[in-house]
């Protein structure tokens, strides 16, 4: 365990999997499902998106400890043709059940050319990103999108009443490493106003309101009672947009599910102070996967041949001032992922002492 | 012939079409491709989507004319599986070429319980809305992606290197009407910026950026040799997420059919003083075009009674200060066909003069 700063502490990511799986084992989950599980956590820490990794074991924890979430899902196709799919996930770990829906999708799009698969009663699933790299392993484009905990308001409107809806999709190339996009549908993650709350730094204008529904620059008026924007931030800048895509997550991921959309969403901590939602409209939180081959278009090697050159043309785009020109999506998760596997993930107190009281709590050593 | 402004001019929605049809007509293209490529422009006009209309009809005269489109394309399903198909345009309209290739999505959904088609050497399609509008009039979820002549620079890039390229999905109501989600993945439409640049009145920050890269209030430094941003126009902002987007429609519309991507899109206008790109990297623009059976995952009436429901939820949002309220995706246009079915389409006096040339040109009859 080496110190970076004052503040944070590094350790292996290899013993971050391991606390994670015995966590998982513990409260019954079957040893594929508690790795599986402990895979994407583990996936979200190498890559860098600190909040989606080991920094919501206590929120699984939580949940498992409450019986929110059940351990040991009986998973069931409720609905298919040869392209499409219905997932049941009978409220188990979103962690083990989007790697089972995503799979299913992949096996439709091996045989269908492309698979479809939404997903009800189930709950949050990790970053969406990692079920995109399962499906570039097996030489597919992959998609995932799923709907949150509501933090984000529709345009013009002074609530909470969307999840932060991610959308990933990514696409194989050939020696360039590939495309891979990951991104949530607000103007930005909910992470970055609490850190700025915990710092005591404004916020940008356009990241968020307060509970009026006016614009605001303080993170506590967030926190406390407002909402995230969504990407465009306000209507000039095309804050319908994000909005949209919002909703489109909602549709694909929920109601052609049959989970519980927009403010319906159930909490995802049981320990934070979280608004309970006034009704139910289906069951648990939605996802929803595709997979595509890409032989079903075009000769796979032509094609990655072709993203090759994307990205080489891109890269060599003339840089704004003050920049190194753009990025590929995927490229500063690559970097952290790299840095990572040499240097460790660096975990700030907080989260480690939440690993302490999950180690006292279930004699599972985490020192 | 009504005048609404001093500006404008009213002309009823079938005057348009039938001018529409002939100019086609004149070329020599079939008369099921001469209605198709009118309908999709009299339905630009009457959802308010100003630039995709007839104001685009003399752009399509003069590639017609200059031999840059083929009247009489033979379009070829180059290679499928049961739910994925990738065409070959023939360089025809994308007007009717769209239409086709979005027929054979929904024709292959109906089988396999999704179909998606990429599509390379075709034009432009008009507004990708329409194609959503015709999978909805076949109870199908219809999405509708196209690439474009480059005008937006990638976040931290200094040169336009993507088109707008658009993103249309669609989800059937059963009581309320449709989602109809089109937007364009840049912060704004060009049409704007070049409105401001005719009226002479600065454009807010986060739209555009001047040809040394830096974020410009002046429209005419964008339209002279600067680029739009992307949705979410700076980092902070998630500029870099628009830039995902407009990537993801590329791969989908170009890489995936072997149509040409990115900076390398042809240009529409031959008129236009635009840049002839440096190279050829596939075959005209590229098109995706999905649709997906709603039975493929639960039951259709289930379903609309949701998405009832959730427009019902969304509408009654509290409001932000100083607006009604959220809007429903599809609201807009609505009330533009209402209006303008009853009172006419209004017409500026450049698009007007512009159909007079044709007019004159090739002897149809405009007034």
């Amino acid at each position: 365990m080496a110190t970076i700063c004052a503040e944070t502490k590094l350790f292996h990511i290899e013993r971050l999997r391991e606390f994670s799986t015995l966590v998982f084992l513990h409260f019954g989950c079957p040893k594929e499902d508690a790795e599986q599980a402990a895979d994407v956590l583990s996936c979200a820490d190498l890559r860098g998106i600190d909040s989606h990794g080991v920094a919501r074991l206590h929120s699984y924890f939580e949940m498992l400890s409450g019986g929110g979430i059940n351990p040991k899902p009986q998973i069931e196709i409720l609905r298919s043709t040869p392209s499409t799919a219905t997932v049941d996930g009978d409220n188990g770990l979103g962690l083990a059940v989007g790697a089972k829906a995503n799979c299913i999708a992949m096996d439709l799009a091996e045989k269908a050319g492309s698979g479809w698969v939404s997903v009800r009663n189930t709950n949050h699933f990790g970053i969406a990103g990692y079920y995109i790299l399962k499906a570039l392993e097996r030489d597919l484009i992959g998609w995932a999108m799923t709907n949150s905990t509501k933090l984000v308001a529709p345009l013009w409107g002074a609530e909470r009443m969307l999840g932060t809806n991610p959308i990933a999709i990514g696409f194989p190339a050939k020696q360039e490493p590939s495309i891979v996009i990951d991104m949530a549908t607000s103007a930005v993650a909910y992470g970055k106003v609490e850190m700025a709350r915990r710092k005591g730094t404004p916020i940008p204008s356009g990241w968020a309101i307060n509970s009026e529904g006016i614009v605001t620059t303080k993170p506590e008026e967030m926190v406390e009672a407002g909402a995230l924007l969504p990407l465009g931030s306000d209507r000039e800048h095309g804050g319908h947009k994000g909005y949209c895509l919002a909703i489109m997550v909602d549709m694909l991921s929920c109601v052609l599910s049959g989970a519980n959309w927009g403010p319906f969403a159930p909490p995802f901590a049981l320990r934070q102070e979280l608004e309970i939602p006034t009704r139910s409209v289906g069951k648990g939180i939605g996802h929803f996967f595709g997979a595509m081959r890409i032989d079903g278009f075009i000769d796979p090697d032509a094609f990655k041949t072709q993203v090759d050159e994307y990205i080489r043309v891109f890269r060599a785009t003339k840089p704004a001032p003050g920049t190194n020109g753009p990025l590929i999506p995927g490229d500063p998760e690559r970097q952290a992922e790299k840095s990572r596997w040499e240097n460790g993930v660096p975990l700030v107190p907080a989260v480690i002492e939440e690993l302490r009281d999950i180690s006292h709590k279930i004699g599972i050593p985490c020192d």
